[in-house]
């Protein structure tokens, strides 16, 4: 979905106006978390593709100014600016599956203020939704230590496209695959999946469902056991395995119950019957905090099936972003609005071994740091693109660096983030500035 | 966005085991939610439109085949089968803007096997996530008392199909409008807005901005008064306004501190300067639980935009629905996992003075009660529509008749659901049946 139609009505007024005004110097606006979700340390940069292909072809179809003119909001040389309208800017970003913390700029557009103003709710809703959960998806992976873990979310996500993003954003933060065959087929992604419980019982008896399946994928059958009752239904998957001639039944799964418990059950089952190589797949209601309770116990668990609470952040649906106005032409801004002022100017993040300052973009880099933003977009062109692949090796790295107290499930701590000298003195100098010429 | 592939894996695995084993007789499979989240007495049904549009257009494009055949999980045969494959069921669904409870189908599907299983996967995230939505959209309606309420969730919904999902669920809930372009145009809905803090950074000063934005649209300007100290903000935009000469400027915003306090000195002031037309409007973090806390207090705020909260239904963003085959060929099927057992057959559910009884389709209608499932959909074809108005009119309608304990905000009670006689009788049969079938 693209079109200039997709932001918010105020951002159209504005740009009329500023048009009317003949305001068109450069902006910089900059994308940031302002706080944490509890139980969050750290959050994973996400979203930053689905951005910049929304800039590359950002422009008003025929159809768009034809709804604008009838509405008559807007007069015709305004009409006829947004026709002609495209996303010249330049972008720099911190590039996905890096690890970030609150207040870092995540992404930062400087373009023609009229241009820049236009993108920001979608690409405030890019970056936000997608981090939140890429952010929610490593954390089941950190919990289910080393066992593989699944997206099943598809079917309760927040949309359909929301599916393509979860699927995307959890494979980034290392799911070993997803239920959702278009995203499989859009990204590249593993595409993973067992059999529901109607599977069963379109067949006379699970015995027979059973049968016929293995009989159909004898090399990848994940058989669901629970339709009636779990460990009756790994008893007989087995005989239905054995009459099959195979040595070892490919996968069992669980998805009702206490699913720790059963497992340890299904395991001894399987264990007896000499079927140590059959994998058991978990699933139903898991999130990082189940996974973890039911991991800690040594359950023995194969694959985590993570479906509705990963695909919507169901603990933290919500992420507090913002894009904020930063400089305008040659002069640096800022609101003081209760609660919610912002620093000024252009900004690098340096990531160091003391933590992360946050600075003004041209301030030189402490020593022994690296820059977290890198320029990602010039003159409304894309110069950086990378595979998944690429990203998702970016995060493992990343995450393996980082300590326990920060990326623990509960009460962690966040990363050490202080602010330059420069963007301190450039911040306390403009808000007495503010301050005097309010009249205050 | 449609196609083939969005389904998730087991899907298409089960339908080429299907067909491998000549299953091709009609199912019945019943979408309804298993419970309320917590504080929800009742639930708005939407989706539907959505559901219908994609069971229409539902088939596999060649690119889709291609990819199946790419991953050599499924035959020749199979993918031809694919190829050809439509939508062809029937389907009976409770209309958009209706009031449910927990256990009651919202949509029925009849098809064969395969076709009624490929579709799920969507089906579940239109009714699920929508239908979340709108009833917390109602939520804010109610709580506002009378008061307007606009959707300003675009930039933090989960994904950009999300906010249009969203602002035509709570246009149907009540709300006055969107800030969502897109959604407006596409849905019909007014369009809404302001300016934002960055507007008035990039003049020199708030007086320059104020009076720029009123000398361009003098008759719709609403004036964002916190970007530095909120009741300085509405003396200066006072004093625009009359300076522009306006008798009353049309609108100031609050986003930032305390809403009701600043609302009752705002509006003070705006009374003292003869501006008793000026409407309030209010914006922040708002959901309908701070809406009460504010209107209770009985704050004079005219409108309240309401964003991320409502557009993710932050403090319940998931519901527990499920889609379950209820019948296959002539034969009643039910599953009895652990907690997630349930009930055969198609069913209707006929609401009267006395509450909801779910039934049976066939058996006979209890004397003084009306069916909430209509046929929708027959072979394929949608075969009834209905413009937003009507499904708007319809929930204002059916919310007036809810009883108070069921539309609280905190701790409501749900609405009486029963099970008819014929459902009970047939689900316990079944039970005994599966029960001694599986050799307990």
């Amino acid at each position: 979905m693209t079109g200039g139609l997709l932001t918010d009505l105020y951002e159209l007024t504005m740009a009329a106006s500023y048009l009317q005004h003949g305001m068109t110097e450069r902006a910089t606006f900059s994308l940031f978390v302002r706080r944490l979700p509890a139980d969050r340390g750290f959050l994973v940069a996400c979203g930053l593709a689905d951005c910049l292909s929304f800039l590359e072809d950002y422009r008003f179809a025929p159809e768009d100014i034809d709804y604008l003119e009838r509405q008559q909001r807007f007069g015709r040389s305004t009409l006829r600016a947004l026709e002609d309208l495209r996303f010249t800017g330049d972008v720099w970003a911190v590039p996905e599956g890096r690890v970030v913390f609150a207040g870092e700029p995540l992404l930062e557009v400087t373009a023609p203020i009229i241009e820049a103003q236009l993108v920001e709710t979608v690409l405030l809703n890019h970056v936000t939704f997608q981090s939140l959960i890429a952010t929610k998806a490593v954390r089941c992976v950190q919990a289910a230590a080393g066992a593989d873990v699944i997206d099943f979310s598809f079917r309760r996500t927040q949309g359909v496209d929301a599916a393509m993003a979860v699927a995307r954003a959890s494979h980034i933060a290392g799911f070993a695959g997803t239920s959702n065959v278009e995203a499989a087929r859009r990204h590249g992604i593993p595409a993973a999946g067992t059999m529901a419980h109607s599977y069963i019982e379109a067949f006379s008896d699970e015995e027979h469902a059973f049968a016929a399946f293995v009989g159909d994928f004898p090399d990848r059958s994940t058989l669901l056991v629970d339709t009636y009752d779990t460990l009756d239904g790994v008893r007989t998957a087995i005989r239905v395995a054995r009459r099959a001639g195979l040595h070892h039944l490919p996968g069992v799964r669980l998805d009702s119950g206490d699913l720790g418990a059963l497992a340890v059950g299904a395991r001894r089952i399987l264990d007896e019957a000499g079927m140590t190589q059959t994998r058991i797949v978990a699933s139903g209601g898991l999130d990082e905090y189940r996974i973890a309770e039911i991991a800690d116990r040594g359950a023995p668990i194969d694959t985590y099936g993570v479906g509705t609470k990963m695909g919507v952040s169901a603990d933290a649906p919500v992420l507090d972003s913002a894009y904020k106005l930063v400089s305008y032409g040659d002069r640096h801004v800022m609101k003081l609005s209760a609660g919610k002022a912002t620093a000024p100017g252009a900004k690098q993040v340096h990531r160091g071994p003391q933590g992360d300052t946050v600075s003004l973009r041209d301030e030189p880099a402490p020593p022994g740091t690296e820059p977290l933003l890198v320029p990602v977009m010039r003159g409304g062109r894309t110069i950086v693109s990378e595979p998944l692949s690429a990203v998702r090796d970016r995060l493992a790295g990343e995450l393996a660096a980082l300590p326990g107290q920060v990326t623990r499930l509960r009460a962690p701590e966040t990363g050490a983030v202080r602010l330059s000298d420069g963007l301190r003195r450039a911040r306390d100098r403009l808000r007495e500035e503010l301050i005097s010429r309010q009249g205050r």
